[in-house]
């Protein structure tokens, strides 16, 4: 029809919120989406069940027409035989976009559900408003105050995160969100039935609030568009990309999922790294790359790595780590190693790099070992191990003080602002809760310093590698 | 001299033990050996040191000669330099062994304290006692009640786990421990200098409390004795090796961390092919197989593998993890389809394998589907996801619930018994604390009930396809 399509633009900025098929039952998706929305203070929101007065203390609606104030945006959670109805609702109300976290379409391999899909479609068309999904968690804007989900960073940052998997979609803004990632806007698209991945990546490579773009992808909708908005943005902004469904199994999964053909692995691959684009191999992989990307500015330039304080048995292992990701760890100079010599103490200590003294995990230790190592040319980044030690170990109440922690930020941070070296914080999470609850303390006041801490010397190593290869590219 | 070897038995079972070089600061290694011998009701301790007359509630002796009772091992944290001196006193008082927390021999490349190893050695020798190190932690044999430090598992258990990292000892019984782990002997060994892994592996391959042997190598002392007791060995029990120093860097990290100048990396692992060893790649890979040959039992003969619970997303990730593994996500029957579709919501869920539906984390579903899976003959593993779903994540309070643990156990252990089909638990650990609480109640839970815990997909299809392979070669 000749109705004027609705930009991506229109569809991040909402003026009002409704929230279709919503229930009493607080742990239901929609019921999630509302009380988040009420948390982060979206202006208006309007829970629809004719089956409801008010729902969570809110006044609900029986129907989207029965709407006093002004909808834009749409979350519908009905099963999928009345969504052509709703559609309907969605086209008298003017809104500007409908993301179904409905499932039960293309994805099933059943025709009749296809062809639904298609219908909905030519209903969005013909109504001049646009679909996110189906079968998707839909829309994460910090900047509209517009929500999806519990736990999510509240503050705007610079990543934009697209992901066919609603489970993603979360994973990144909440686990990525406790280690400093702030987001633009986080979009799961499911289905891709009118948004798809060509669509947002071009919009994302132009959106100035996004620097960095990242996305988990089943299948491509139109290779060639694909190709072509990949390329475009990987030239303006740095790209990481996570596709799934590269086995057999895989490619199963991925139809079963989203109804995705995925595209030929080969292809895919070729294509990422003719862009320029960093690709990952799973989603804790695409976070560690993003910590990277934002915090380790400017990137470094190149491979070599000083590896302090892992302890004897696991810098071994770091060193084999470090080497096999394509990065090295430089030989110190006898110079070097003598001025560490002259501070610290010499029994148990191991000046070589990896460095391991028994006290690096003083303030006094990072002061003196961060100093050196940032004036050694050859070291791009210092990684730091803490709570790994066999001598402090995350619960001894350490590490969450102020006596520790505030010194051993001012010296990492003054480093970094010093030599351009930066300092890599690698923490692994303890399993139980006294050490856990010191280790968050520790963690978010390194990451509100501005410092990326990764879970393990593989993870940083990997992320490093990534980075590092993808800025010599550039 | 002409006197007779301490037989590791001996070493294995001492009446008492002094720890010398104790400090009053309950941190330090000493007196954490003293604080765990204490709780773990080890009948004779005594700290020595000449400074004190009490440490940490025990009376203090000046020296190893002055203790009255019989003292069979000894735990040293004396400066290097002292060594000599105390391995008279060692030889007046007859111990059977002495281990070395010191450190600063063979390992910091200086030719006098490599000397000075060998005159250690030599004293041992005339003095008729063992000894384990130095740079080590040490003995821990739960039966004996003879411990290194804290937080490790007191039951004993069929597992033996000898390393050259103190901190590596450490971690695999803590961290092991609390996925339910249990322990005959572990050993961590240092330098090597009289007791080593050649000695430690033909013990062990006849001990019978041990029934599963493990091992963190940096080198091998004596290749041909080491690759005579390696085959022999793994003739008699599954042996888990983990080799560090794989890299240049690594074997650098290895020589400055325990002096050992490591075998060929290739060289290694045709040895460990041959014989049928289990190979990992680090730790975690290392804990997980012991998890496998602790508690699938009896081990699965076949690779095909069912997955239930991951989400969407987690699924796609899951099957390609899977797949790449070495492993297959057998399609199920229609048949099979159908039973589990007859019991289950059909909108939102994904019958294929894996299976995927928004309830699988009730009782009644875990239920139904591992009941369904079990008499599927293609089906030789069930694997089951916890707490990843993005409608039921940890932290809800379902899961660490009477009402859910008591049926979700006898289900997963009821199919165990029925149909020989091992279930496994994929739980990602949370990182916040209510998370974390649920987690830890629940994972005891399982544990306690003899089910087999993994901390990611990936790591489970990883330790399923190595023992399955390790089983069927056999």
């Amino acid at each position: 029809m000749d109705r004027e399509v609705v930009s991506l633009e229109d569809v991040f900025t909402p003026r009002g919120v409704a929230v279709v098929g919503v229930s009493k039952h607080r742990a239901s998706f929609p019921s999630g989406v509302l009380q988040s929305l009420h948390s982060f203070e979206f202006p208006a929101v309007y829970p629809v069940n004719p089956k409801y007065e008010e729902v969570l203390g809110f006044p609900c609606y029986p129907d989207l027409v029965s709407i006093p104030g002004v909808v834009d945006h749409v979350v519908v959670a009905i099963p999928a035989e009345r969504v052509l109805s709703l559609l309907d609702d969605c086209a008298e109300k003017k809104v500007r976009s409908v993301q179904f976290f409905t499932a039960g379409f293309g994805e099933t391999g059943f025709s009749d559900r296809a062809d639904l899909e298609q219908q909905m479609l030519q209903k969005a068309r013909d109504g001049g408003f646009r679909i996110i999904g189906p079968n998707c968690t839909g829309i994460f804007v910090p900047s509209s105050r517009l929500v999806n989900g519990g736990g999510l960073p509240r503050e705007p940052g610079p990543i934009a995160f697209i992901s066919q998997s609603g489970g993603h979609a979360h994973t990144v803004p909440s686990d990525g969100g406790a280690r400093g990632l702030r987001f633009s806007k986080v979009v799961s698209y499911g289905n891709a039935l009118d948004v798809d991945e060509s669509e947002l990546i071009s919009y994302l490579s132009r959106d100035p609030e996004t620097e960095i773009i990242s996305a988990y992808i089943e299948g491509v909708r139109d290779g060639r568009r694909f190709a072509a908005a990949l390329r475009d943005a990987a030239k303006r902004k740095p790209v990481v990309i996570y596709k799934g469904g590269r086995t057999e199994a895989g490619k199963r999964a991925a139809f079963g999922h989203t109804a995705s053909m995925t595209t030929s692995v080969d292809v895919f691959d070729a294509l990422c790294r003719q862009a320029g684009v960093i690709q990952v191999e799973n989603i804790e992989e695409l976070i560690d790359a993003l910590v990277m990307l934002q915090f380790a500015k400017p990137t470094p330039r190149g491979t070599g790595i000083a590896l302090v304080g892992a302890g004897g048995g696991p810098s071994v292992l770091a060193s084999d780590e470090i080497e096999q990701a394509g990065l090295e760890l430089p030989e110190l100079s006898d110079e070097t190693k003598r001025e560490m010599m002259a501070a610290l103490p010499v029994d148990g200590s191991i000046f070589t790099n990896p460095i391991d003294t028994p006290n690096l995990a003083t303030p006094e230790a990072i002061s003196i070992v961060v100093d050196v190592l940032g004036r050694v040319p050859e070291i791009d980044v210092i990684l730091y191990h803490l709570g790994f030690h066999p001598l402090s170990r995350w619960g001894s109440g350490r590490f969450a003080s102020p006596a520790f922690l505030e010194p051993a930020i001012k010296a990492m941070t003054g480093v970094q602002e010093a030599s351009g070296t930066p300092v890599l914080l690698v923490m692994r999470p303890p399993l139980d809760m006294e050490g856990l609850k010191e280790f968050i303390g520790a963690r978010d006041a390194f990451v509100a310093a501005g410092l990326p801490v990764f879970h393990s010397l593989r993870d940083a190593a990997t992320a490093v590698a990534r980075v590092v290869k993808f800025s010599r590219l550039r």
